[in-house]
């Protein structure tokens, strides 16, 4: 069974890679012209996929799915639009593929160019958000990859509705429809078999929680780009302005609490956290967060007359690291600027780090010292986003120093070749 | 035991990560100042280093190792020298890090910088090569790095001799000296414990055989840049001026065969194959390889009076993806470009691939629709190289598609982070 299961995968990625060759070398109208055709498709096959998704959620209300799951996994025509208007947003995105990188004349007169090109066969894993399907796939024909999905079992009928309908848009538009390919079985050995494909699967990029990620890490043997946990800090420096720091810091808390460039922990010079922390500790207890405190930030509870366990708790080693994901927070007093940089590095998870400060030396020291994909000087971590930063349509924030860092779009399922025209030469 | 040697290898790479801090930091004339004390220390240190060398001479002897390895093995005055000389062109190169690769103003007025940083802590693991310590300790610290350095047990005593003179040069360069750390075990158990540090050690790059790269792709947590296989085809065309396909192939093939920029494989367009094979495969015979041929190629062997079993014999299924690296190759007729494509794309590596024609839309086709890190027409395959393309030190030639492709240089041990200053902006 296993066994059948990994054929049945190996199978779809072959014909997938295959699919991947004329998409590679299309024009930039060919592959925009099929992403508006595969908008065009959702909206045609609206009421399939409407079907498709009542049989899901039917099924997991069923199997007593959480109301927050439900809803992630609900479809609406509404909804249906949404993903049609991305598609078309992702037709109008400047083509990354077939940019000449370098251009040199080498050894012997030979002419090099360094191109950019289609990775090749992508794969996504994510979990019951079956819009991530048309967003995964529209962004990989835009930049003439091929794609294989494999989403959540839970939307398994949506996904694969949307799926057909996209395939159905890209043969029509004259390439393979297997550039569109989504595996249609819910056994979990369909993604470890994915994960073992090696040389026909050019990159697994996993959406989705820590668990499935850590998975992806730890397993695959294909390529991951790693994405999603944020232990991100704010660190109040003694030169702050006190009510910029709150203001930044409420904002990175509780703005959106389960994104992964919410704040989950504060660090505040010591010298100044008796006349800081009163204030920020009173406003963070008001908006509900829960406090996770040192010696001092508990005491300073303590003198606010908050409760203990009710609205703060004395924070554990193992708080430091923790992404609560949840109205809760890690507050720590530290020596200065150099504690503050080392504790990030250590327990960071090098994705948005913020120093407030108004001594543009510490702000510098900060920016050039945390090793962290975003570093930000006076201003909320939760910029961190691909269209904030105005990347185009973002594919997730990378954690991983390789190939791609911080929020990442289009460009990084590129790679590139060196194309070497000659006239006969030889080494000598 | 095993447990002792892993805490051994994750302490030594804790603390080569701490040295990685200042040196992530440093301007680009105090890395310049410790790679040039570097080279001084190799040439001041010379009579030490040679002794060291002598033991691992003496031992291998002992051990049967054979005339190559032991050549390898070898250090001499003049090899040290060498090995200095290249520290110190090191050192001349253009600086990899603190370029501003991206700068714009995004909401709010938020000033957004991409600049280009240090990986931190590159791992480099190698065979019985000791100039390979020298060389991968000075790219890291010209690229603001901190190194862990694995090299094969045969050369354990030069290894660690050249490492310590290093160390004491970056040392009294003002950085930490655990920024070049070498482990001091011959115990495999080591090589398996520094693939396990996800998280402190950045980057794992294998230097050696196929057997040492295809471990660390298996079995590593930490991200691996593959390097190295190279079964590269010349395609010849019927539009080929067939003076230059035998230059070409010659070249590529005899040169220098221990290479994977060398050719391993020869595909010819069927309907030339009677008037090109005849003269293409008595020089290849004459000049002593051993040919492995489909029917045709058998067909013509016989014809010129070649030895099966000798000069030539059938080839199997698997002739087609292997790499000789020695004085065989294999030989194939194809129908045409699309078949010579499909080919090369099943049975290649993505390192080095070329055609041979005169036809200029049959060259442009394969240099578009072959998917390898470097695609030639009417060249040798054996410019793949860092230097012949400009790159300047060459760390290895990539077979993946992320990060680097290619011959990859110094920029490829750097990533990069944004930097963004603010006055107190939040998210609404």
């Amino acid at each position: 069974m296993a066994q059948d299961i990994r054929a049945y995968v190996e199978e779809l990625a072959r014909a997938a890679k295959e699919a991947s060759r004329p998409l590679g070398f299309a024009s930039d109208e060919a592959r925009q012209t099929a992403v508006r055709a595969m908008a065009a498709a959702l909206r045609e096959n609206a009421s399939r996929i409407l079907d498709a998704n009542a049989q899901d959620m039917a099924a997991a209300r069923k199997a007593g799915t959480t109301e927050g799951l439900l809803d992630r996994l609900l479809l609406t025509d509404e909804r249906i639009e949404g993903m049609a208007a991305g598609l078309e947003k992702l037709a109008e995105l400047p083509d990354p593929v077939g940019r000449v990188l370098e251009h040199r004349t080498i050894d012997q007169g030979l002419d090099l160019q360094k191109v950019s090109v289609p990775l090749g066969l992508v794969a996504m894993v994510y979990e019951a958000r079956p819009n991530v399907t048309a967003d995964a796939a529209g962004i990989c024909i835009r930049t003439g990859n091929a794609c294989i999905l494999r989403g959540g079992s839970l939307a398994q009928r949506s996904c694969v509705a949307i799926a057909h309908a996209l395939a159905d848009a890209v043969e029509a538009s004259g390439f393979p429809r297997d550039a569109v390919t989504i595996i249609e079985t819910t056994d979990r050995e369909a993604t470890g078999a994915l994960m073992s494909l090696r040389g026909i699967v050019d990159v697994l990029i996993p959406r989705g929680g820590a668990g499935l990620i850590q998975r992806c890490v730890r397993e695959s043997l294909v390529p991951v780009i790693e994405t999603g946990t944020g232990n991100c800090h704010i660190y109040v420096h003694a030169s702050a302005d006190f009510a910029k720091a709150r203001r930044i810091v409420m904002n990175a808390k509780t703005q959106r609490v389960g994104v992964c460039n919410a704040c989950e922990s504060l660090l505040v010079d010591a010298t100044v956290a008796e006349v800081f922390l009163p204030d920020m500790l009173r406003e963070l207890s008001d908006a509900g967060v829960l406090i996770h405190g040192d010696e001092t930030a508990c005491g300073v509870c303590h003198e606010l007359g908050l409760v203990q366990g009710e609205a703060f708790v004395p924070a554990t080693e193992e708080d430091w690291g923790r992404e609560y994901l949840a109205m809760e927070i890690s507050v720590k007093c530290v020596s200065g600027l150099d504690e503050a940089i080392a504790h990030i590095n250590r327990y960071g998870t090098m994705h948005s780090e913020a120093i407030v400060a108004e001594d543009p030396q510490a702000c510098e020291r900060f920016l050039r010292e945390v090793d962290a994909s975003s570093v930000y000087a006076n201003a909320s971590t939760r910029f961190t986003d691909g269209a904030e930063f105005g990347l185009g349509a973002e594919i997730g924030i990378s954690t991983q120093k390789l190939h791609a860092r911080g929020p990442f779009a289009a460009e990084a399922l590129t790679t590139y070749k060196y194309e070497i025209r000659g006239t006969g030469q030889v080494r000598p």
